[in-house]
């Protein structure tokens, strides 16, 4: 081999060979530690690989049913199907063998649906801005306070910015929710607000902030929508949309609205160095904790000054009336908020109601911003709306 | 009804109504908000629910398969179980059906044997020393932090303990290890170090110190020995015990020993206000992360001057020369090491090696606290070492 051709081979090599890269398949990142499957191939589908030896039918279920496969046998035994290419971000999914609905052993587990599912994350070069970088990290702690309201020890999720501990200052506080049959570790683990916060804050886009993430299921105990069955289609946008609002009905909603003004606010107040005003607190939330943001904030203006609504389970048909007046007097709010933050996707089966209110809004003449992107009712979006929220407040 | 009757009823009522709540069933603690099912009944047994419509053959794999039940078909379609009375303590378990084995939806997941799988508590009043109660509580924080010798973003857990964030004192930090296919979540889920740290230091039994778990499974990428399958009995202890032991030979264990050396106990005393010297680290850890501490503790006695061993993976035949003959100067080990402390099981598979390494440490006159008690291999036994082990650290 000549000298020239060696050097131009090392610099293939070294360059990543990136018509090679383009035709490899990596494990998800998502994936417990060593699992070959799920693995994501260059056009973005995943094939998923299951052992179920003596199954009769299994299927994945993307999206939580939203798209079903139907896994097939492959000669080692295993069953397998490869998906259509997938849109970049996170998605929930489970496995189900012969009417068994459960976890891929190849996956980590998240809390949604009132369970644990199976999640895998389809990484773009869009993902950057969640990623952990080399820059300053936050702490996410694990807290339990007494709630005097639920009568029990209660587990949060508290964000403190990088040099919160090196230092005596105080700092403004997001309390940001997960939807409906999540968790208090959603934001956390599916939507990755401490390395968004992180680089956010390294850029100097966004003030040092703490977030607070509480479980907003509190006093949520109607049954929820069946899950889809293998075979049927999944639930419409329309039927989906009226499930959740007469959930939202049904719920007790006072008692998760007095564990955050009575009970949480005054412990982070008391346990964490915050600017305890209303200036300097934020409540925002994503589908059913967008909702809850909106409502609580409304009803609490001398707790909140900046609202975020992301995807949210928000209803409004008079504003004169709704939320017991709250949008009757449009000078007087405009003046009270700091910030009134409405976004949601345009393929979200909330779109309509949630583009109703953003009308009604604007013709009642209540300032807010709207943000109407692309994509679904994901955490792909809402860890977009939370970047473009975060910076707004507290400047 | 006389006024006496009625009165009498009151009282039966308002007494808890002691006869009938032995009688009645509840869903475990380790179910998912509103989950009916894993129920625990009065003899601790526990009876499983699972929907499998179609499936053939449904079995409850309890503690990863040390005991197989066939579940039965209900008259309403689910596939049931009641357990023989379970012991007293943390129990993992997985759910077959038709060969493909994964979680149950009503409970929580939690990381073993390299995967998420479900756990069911079975309460006892000897599980009040790890109970959330009314003392001051300690925070837990997930933080990440970059190795050099991985070259990766690693996420650790620290427990700081309380009143760290309201002063500036510094405390000595205890170093805990999971077990086999587990990882750094394990000792706050599965054994509640939070809890326990927090009961034992409000009862002035124990020093405020720090808690740091790392993932021990780093470099340990050997196959691992296979699941039981149904119907087949679980392997033997002797076969279970040279599995591990050969897992452990081949572990590339320089590697997790220069991550706690070289680049975690440096972040710990950087990011947090510890005392950085060896009379203030402790080093423990359960099964493999007891051989690990054993192993790293030995080898980084600049270090640690307190070690722990739970259950563990300590493998001794020659004092003179095992451990590149740390054991073989009594005197100088002895007046180095300010405490070993080694416990395990009596129906534990690891009996044997560890009480031949004791009984080794013992003839060449080694020091060490020896505990031997009631129960095999489980978190339940492991959680009660750390409270033996906790109060004798830096005192």
């Amino acid at each position: 081999m000549s000298q020239l051709t060696t050097i131009v081979l090392a610099i293939l090599l070294a360059s990543g060979a990136c018509w090679g890269q383009n035709q490899q398949t990596a494990p998800a990142p998502t994936n417990v530690p060593d699992a070959e499957y799920p693995r994501l191939n260059p056009d973005r589908s995943a094939t998923f690989r299951i052992q179920a030896d003596e199954a009769q039918k299994v299927q994945l279920l993307m999206d939580l049913g939203q798209a079903t496969y139907e896994m097939a046998k492959a000669p080692d035994g295993m069953w397998e199907v490869t998906t259509k290419p997938l849109l970049p971000g996170f998605h929930y999914y489970l496995i189900s063998s012969d009417g068994f609905v459960s976890t891929d052993p190849g996956s980590r587990a998240f809390f949604a649906a009132r369970k644990e599912v199976s999640g895998i994350e389809v990484p773009a070069p869009e993902s950057d801005f969640f990623a952990a970088k080399d820059v300053p990290h936050g702490s996410l702690r694990i807290e339990w306070y007494f709630s005097k309201t639920t009568g029990d020890w209660r587990r949060i999720y508290v964000y403190t910015p990088p040099g919160y501990e090196q230092g005596t200052k105080r700092y403004p506080v997001l309390y940001l929710q997960h939807g409906w049959g999540e968790d208090e570790t959603g934001w956390s683990r599916q939507g990755h607000e401490n390395f968004i916060l992180d680089n956010l804050i390294a850029a100097g886009k966004a003030q040092p902030m703490i977030i607070v993430n509480e479980n907003g299921m509190t006093g949520i105990h109607f049954a929820p929508p069946p899950p889809p069955r293998p075979g049927t289609t999944a639930p419409s946008g329309a039927a989906t949309h009226r499930t959740l609002a007469s959930s939202l009905l049904e719920e007790r909603y006072t008692l998760f609205d007095n564990v955050i003004a009575q009970d949480l606010v005054p412990f982070i107040d008391t346990h964490f160095r915050t600017i305890p005003d209303r200036e300097h607190r934020a409540l925002a939330g994503l589908s059913m904790g967008g909702g809850q943001a909106v409502r609580i904030g409304l009803h609490h203006q001398d707790l909140f000054a900046y609202l975020g609504a992301f995807s949210p389970a928000f209803f409004l048909n008079d504003t004169s009336r709704d939320y017991d007046g709250a949008f009757a007097d449009a000078a007087k709010l405009n003046q009270r908020l700091r910030l009134l933050w409405i976004g949601v996707g345009s393929d979200d089966f909330l779109l309509d109601p949630v583009k109703q209110a953003h009308e009604k809004l604007q013709q009642a003449g209540i300032k807010h911003v709207w943000v109407e992107s692309p994509g679904a009712h994901v955490w792909t979006v809402w860890r977009k709306y939370l970047a473009d929220f975060a910076p707004r407040l507290f400047q």
